[in-house]
């Protein structure tokens, strides 16, 4: 097995992917290439002890943060995200991982890999925290607009990582909405309800983000646009809340004290909250394994992220989303030729 | 002046109500009508040194917070806010307040008032804190599904709103989105953002969470879905936040002796996120003063809601409301004749 890594991908590359690279070729004992500019990692690669798991692939170009990723992934058709797909694509390598930015990534994916047939539109996904947990989001923002079928597979893909991957028996999955009942919601999560319904999937209904982060679904599913909304509004309030915080904890004597002696505490929530533990998160229904971590992700991190693609490797991730995207298609048709 | 206060409205009514009744009589010089059942009320308001200030208007039936709000607006039709309403429609009261459920709030209003002229969707408002103080938010829950046109008018009350009653200069007013650009958005958004930037709005464009949280914009605007997950979402991350460092700052004698000392702080910012200090916010669009208030409301959260509805009856809300909405229209028809 071989996993590539995108050595241009973090907020601070290339450091941490090189010391990753070797922390993770020994470690999941699997080869790691690393792909990127070669005149910046050789000398990187030069300062561990040379190692038969880490290869070197050169890209010339470097998607940059800024970047429009739909038009710089042809046009910078060299870049390091471009390079590693293409093997995957080849079948030199069997995974890819990057710290990058995810629309790069998705137009890179969409224009190297193509997607899973049968699959409408494929999803960012993220896992988030819960009360009791983690649980597996998607679509966080690939498709601003969607159709009840696309919310389907992302519901089916959604469920396959969560069971096959994270170990999770049976997820429960649930459709975001503004009430729990059936019947609630937008006209898209009303018209998506009863194919969710009518699915082999676990569906536990309609939930609300109270629902969702109390740890009630495995995996949750709604449009790019809410599903970004949700995540960023997250990220917000928890600023927002930590800053107040903040503040006050630093306005007396007493109670900058009293936030001394509670310091593990804080590092304690900011460390089970913090994004860089779930390592990456996949893009669902590319025609290849592709995940995606957070931009500040450390070597600790990228070498949770590459374990990742490891398991889904191992676990068959990519035929177990064919087949079940095949069995969706199958019973669509049925219920098509039936009617 | 009289406002009514629809005494069976918060989750522990009729007490609060009461109190606040007296207590908003003298300190806001005005007169306050209680609306709810008599048998109740009477011995409450009995406890009193008598006012000429606050009186009783009997209803005899209550809309519980289970009620599906639309059918029972209907079949109780002499629930406490709907005999309130009519008070109001009647010329005999200039403002209503209830603490009780906003959807029944909304059925009621639009049933009894009906909607202000030109007006395509009444709205639900709420005001939210931001790091800067806070901000008008429309809608939060009224309309699942919007058209361009609605959220237009949500844009162009919310401002009127933030201006006339809190008292913001020339209100920024942000289309919130999955990005900041112009262009960004899903197609709602995408075709909503050329009438905001044509309209007499003072349009600061897309804005992220984290801007609007970030106190970039004094009114946000987005249909009553998204509204609803942001409001819910933003709830839900909060009480996770603070559950966590909870359990973690009980987890040791040392955190437990600093979170102790630290108190006074976490009190602190439990008062500056209560929704309860707000108040309460109307309903934009429905031909008459109504404001919702919290469930959680108590005496002194319900004074603040009458005071609230007394600046916008002085500050002219509903003709400024009515003024802005037939510009708004005089404007659509002109570009309409001219293309």
């Amino acid at each position: 097995m071989a996993i590539v890594l995108d050595a241009m991908g973090s907020d601070r590359f290339p450091d941490p992917e090189v010391e990753a690279a070797f922390l993770a070729a020994d470690q999941l004992q699997t080869e790691i290439i690393l792909v990127g500019q070669q005149q910046r990692l050789q000398p990187l690669i030069d300062q561990y002890p040379s190692s038969d798991r880490v290869q070197l692939v050169h890209a010339p170009e470097v998607l940059e943060m800024t970047d429009k990723p739909a038009r710089n992934a042809r046009r910078k058709a060299d870049n390091s995200m471009a390079v590693g797909m293409d093997l995957v694509k080849s079948g030199q390598a069997d995974a890819f991982v990057t710290a990058g930015n995810t629309g790069g990534a998705m137009a890179n994916g969409l224009f190297r890999l193509g997607r899973i047939r049968g699959v409408k539109r494929p999803a960012l996904t993220t896992v988030l925290p819960t009360q009791t947990g983690s649980a597996v989001a998607v679509d966080i923002g690939a498709n601003a607009d969607c159709k009840p079928l696309f919310l389907l597979q992302f519901g089916i893909m959604g469920s396959i990582y969560a069971e096959k991957v994270l170990g999770v028996k049976n997820p429960r999955v649930g459709l975001l909405s503004n009430g729990e009942e059936e019947g609630k919601g937008n006209s898209l999560v009303k018209e998506t309800f009863p194919l969710f319904k009518g699915s082999t999937l676990n569906f536990a209904g309609n939930v609300e983000p109270k629902e969702f982060f109390g740890g009630e679904v495995d995996v949750v599913v709604f449009d790019g646009f809410t599903g970004n909304i949700l995540i960023k509004t997250s990220e917000a309030i928890s600023k927002l809340l930590l800053d107040i915080l903040k503040q006050e904890l630093t306005s007396s004597l007493r109670t900058k004290l009293g936030a001394g002696l509670a310091m593990p505490a804080f590092r304690e929530v900011r460390n089970r909250l913090d994004p860089r533990n779930v390592g990456a998160a996949p893009l669902l229904g590319i025609n290849g394994l592709v995940f995606v971590g957070h931009g500040r992700s450390d070597a600790t991190a990228l070498v949770n992220a590459l374990k990742l693609a490891k398991q889904s490797v191992d676990a068959e991730l990519l035929p177990n989303l064919k087949q079940a995207i095949q069995e969706e298609l199958k019973t669509a048709d049925q219920a098509t030729g039936e009617s």
